[in-house]
């Protein structure tokens, strides 16, 4: 046993945590920071966040009375020292993997997870009505939300603020700023935070003119007067003030002391509170501390190498060289520069490249404006982050028809993230809405080639693509497209044919082998390749589709439509995700469970012909 | 021809506009006005925001070089001004009718409308693409978004303010202050502005203490510099230059030569710029000027009462009922307090209503934490609408399987308003999600029953409603809830069985009697009433769907899902609205159009069975 974590080994609640002394609390901070060092190596994860708010979890626990007072922590990958003062240190080793710990606060998994997140953004929302609750219920409990800079870009952030600051709930907003979301920041919000930090001359000024104004009375009189109304507007804080906070800060967020007796002043304070700290990502690990983007989420050690190039390198790679090809593709990502593969068009095409920030809804209506004018904007985004932009995808650009083509990375179950992260509904949302092309490919090339033929098409496109690697086909160096709603079969079979959408298909050929089964590598969801599905009816007996997406409203929902609107008689099954939301896990093994395999195929067909 | 009218008469584009001098502008103003007036009386439409902007849109038209230079109207409610001048003057009576002019900008309509609009907020990002698509072409054009204050209250146009006041692109943002979006205007914003408006005493404190301090050099040296560092965050307009950009104003935005030579001056700035103006809605027009939220919009005159309640009323007399049995009811609307028939309740229950602005991924996501605390939440949103919060709907709200409910309005087509306000997708987009439950009242009655039922269900849930009145049954007093996923069979006929959803009863009912199908009121969505749809494909020969919603992926395409899951060999046809968007027109017509109808019906089961 080693001496430095003996403190930690008698935490097991919040509860003991308080029975410590303030001078205590350092050493234990440091033993929180060797563990998470520890665990993320071995089980993957985020780790530069984590180690940057140490201080301020211990802080917060220890000033609020959690589980009653409400924490809600944006995007949630800072929980881990969260989780392990709350009971769960002895877990932390199953983070992520299946029937662990969730990577994300998660409300079945502890009573201290006040709400559950993953996505940016929500926390200010959800805890001002959590602070709502309790002000209608005539309760004491506190509402906390902790909300990076990177999760401030974000427009609902601003909406929830904006709500916030007219209210009188006890809602308290600790604005936890590294300079740092996933990527660089964004945007005017970006600059505003770095100019309060850098405000020390504001104040410096202010002083130096209080110090010759005091020698005049009567002008300091008046300027006294003057600078009471002005309160906010002068000293740092004020967008903040303006929205209706009481703004303290910036503070040194690695500063226990200073940490505590803060937030044990704001815990008594009335209405909306906000408190601005400043932390730095990766803190007390060095590689962490000297690159965060690369920390920001880290493989377990010791995991597989990728045999072949992951979807998102197919992705970069096509983007920069469609960018070469034609001067006027302008590539857009709503701050997932790395995730999804930019960062080499970003540096060879700075001009033509837009990151706008944890800001979707922007991100796609931006797009629209630049296809008003000919340019052909590419947005790069998570199949469900796009659900944040459904409704500009439909409304500014599906009904005017511009022709945007959407990279839809992380499309159908995404392992270790879980579901907070799944992209298990895009083919549904997409299919419904006119003007659509939608594509999902099979394999590298067939996504280079959808990625050419989406941008070349003179309408809104979509290619979606999994996370992870796909079966390793070469990648041709050209720039071809595909014939559009064209389906390819690749094996002719008797009485059965499987129609294979995207990351199925390899299953179906597996499948078709050993059941003698027709397989069909569809390309397209819509429009459909009819002319073929009509021939393929005519001569099976039975079609299956197959799909890593919900069944409901599917592609393969999509072929059932179109039988049933010719007549077909021809029985059809549809294989896809199942109508429950999908727990974290190994993706291959998840799809198994699921009959999303051959395994799943042949038990179909038995079935029908049993 | 009167005398009056004689200037509007030579006006066929901006190019004759032009060449009117300054003074007979406000003339001409008067004209438009009057034209207005006139016309929205004839066909409905929004008249107290366009009174509002006759001035600034002349003052546009003149200064810029239209159409070559953008001018994307946000929401666009406002924008039949700019339609009299560019050459619409003589099809304004035309408005909001089939083959019509549209009540919004439309791209197909004019090269002068630049964007499509109908939703909020979207212009600040549309006009930003256009701007940077200038710039990466070195091109003079200018871009200018014009947005309300009301639809500053939205994280998009935030999400993009902050983006473009980083950028260098030459983009106007012209806010056009009236202190009221359709509503009353909601939260920090709506406070900052005021506080803007009201801020001349900022300025003559600032003016006092420098003639004070005139008098001692030194002291007005110091105290010149600083104010020189402080510029932007003394004098108003700190907010917009702290995210980057040159802010000018409050100007009067119903002076001419103040716009015009403000404009003139802006047109020549390099950058991002934003000019704040304040106008009055209903401007020239006494009752609207008066009671600007009536006459937001207005129906025809003339046009038919209706005969019985609107399903809004509906909604609204059962949330005050609701509220009434359960002090746990919070309602929610994002700015459409008289639109979603929150009035009485917001009236009645001021503590338990909140309306947080354009806003609605916040107003779900504080549904969700409401819900975390044990409050019962009821989301009043169109179906339109909904569209903006769908992440949050999912992994806020499903993926916690929180009980929310949301009272879907304007489901379906929304006949004048045209395909921006639509609500076809719902069923689509909703019925992909796990955990919600799903429903459609067919008649006014139902519905009330449905709110019921969702509001005790135990997770997510929404009940779905058209634009307008139902068929006028009488609805009961009770709150009495339905048993869940249970259909109604209401005719019992031989060969055909018609699935009826919602909307779509009635037509069932008289196609039923003409061709004796049996007809169910279906009503769940989801969950389906699986146990009757097994004896319905066991007793029928063909089974139909019909439903106000895109078949893609909608409530018909759920049945055949679940018909091809049990290998039911009995034909489905699903009838729904198609896979294009729907024009703007007379909303029964459009769903003849489109097969919705008793002859829809008819003309199916004849094809069938030639």
């Amino acid at each position: 046993m080693n001496i430095m974590s003996r403190l930690l080994e008698q935490i097991d609640s919040p509860q003991d945590l308080r029975q410590l002394s303030r001078k205590q609390l350092p050493q234990l901070a440091s033993e929180i920071r060797a563990l998470i060092i520890d665990s993320v190596q071995q089980t993957g994860g985020h780790i530069a966040s984590n180690l940057g708010v140490i201080e301020l979890t211990l802080a917060l626990h220890y000033v609020f009375n959690t589980p009653e007072d409400r924490l809600v922590w944006d995007v949630g990958h800072q929980s881990y020292a969260h989780k392990i003062i709350t009971g769960r240190r002895d877990k932390m080793h199953t983070m992520r993997q299946a029937d662990g710990l969730s990577g994300f606060p998660k409300r079945s998994e502890s009573p201290f997870d006040s709400f559950g997140v993953g996505h940016s953004s929500t926390s200010v929302s959800a805890a001002l009505g959590m602070a709502l609750a309790a002000q209608s219920n005539q309760d004491a409990r506190r509402a906390v939300a902790i909300i990076g800079d990177g999760a401030l870009t974000a427009g609902q952030a601003y909406e929830a603020l904006a709500h916030a600051g007219d209210l009188s709930a006890n809602l308290l907003v600790v604005l936890n700023d590294n300079e740092m979301s996933i990527s660089r920041n964004v945007g005017g919000m970006a600059n505003y935070l770095a100019r309060l930090l850098s405000s020390r001359f504001y104040t410096s000024a202010r002083e130096g003119s209080k110090k010759v104004l005091e020698k005049i009375p009567s002008a300091w009189e008046i300027a006294r007067r003057a600078e009471e109304h002005m309160k906010g507007m002068v000293v740092p804080g004020t967008l903040f003030e303006e929205m209706g906070f009481n703004y303290i800060g910036p503070i040194d967020g690695h500063n226990l002391d200073t940490l505590i007796t803060t937030l044990g002043n704001l815990r008594n304070c009335k209405g909306p509170q906000f408190l601005h700290i400043v932390t730095k990502k990766g803190k007390g690990f060095t590689p962490a501390e000297q690159e965060p983007c690369k920390y920001h989420g880290v493989s377990p050690a010791g995991g597989k190498s990728s045999a072949g190039k992951s979807y998102t390198q197919v992705f970069s790679d096509w983007l920069v060289d469609m960018a070469v090809a034609d001067k006027q593709l302008i590539g857009i990502t709503p701050a997932m520069c790395e995730g999804s593969g930019l960062n080499r068009f970003a540096e060879r095409f700075p001009d033509r490249y837009f990151d706008v920030g944890i800001a979707e809804q922007h991100a796609v209506t931006l797009a629209a404006g630049l296809a008003c004018e000919n340019k052909k904007p590419v947005v790069a985004i998570y199949s469900t982050f796009l659900q944040r932009a459904y409704d500009q995808l439909i409304h500014d650009v599906a009904l005017q028809n511009l022709p945007v083509l959407f990279a839809i990375d992380r499309a159908g179950l995404v392992g270790a993230d879980g579901p907070t992260h799944a992209g298990s509904f895009d083919l549904t949302y997409l299919r419904c809405i006119p003007n659509m092309l939608i594509m999902a490919p099979a394999d590298e090339n067939e996504c280079r080639q959808m990625l050419t033929t989406g941008f070349h098409f003179d309408g809104p496109a979509a290619v979606r693509y999994p996370r992870g690697v796909g079966s390793g086909s070469p990648v041709q160096p050209d720039l071809s497209a595909l014939p559009i709603g064209k389906a390819k079969q690749l094996r002719q079979g008797q009485k059965v044919a499987i129609l294979a959408f995207g990351s199925m298909l390899s299953a179906a050929l597996e499948a078709g082998e050993k059941t003698d089964a027709s397989v069909i590598n569809m390309r397209f969801v819509k429009p459909l390749d009819t002319t073929l599905i009509n021939q393929l009816a005519d001569s099976h007996d039975l079609l299956i589709t197959i799909e890593e997406n919900a069944v409901a409203g599917g592609a393969g929902s999509g072929v059932a439509e179109y039988l049933s609107s010719i007549g077909s008689k021809t029985p059809i099954r549809l294989i896809g995700l199942p109508d429950r939301f999908q727990d974290q896990g190994n993706h291959q093994q998840m799809l198994n469970d699921v009959g999303l395999s051959a395994n799943g195929l042949i038990d179909t067909i038995n079935r029908f012909f049993a």
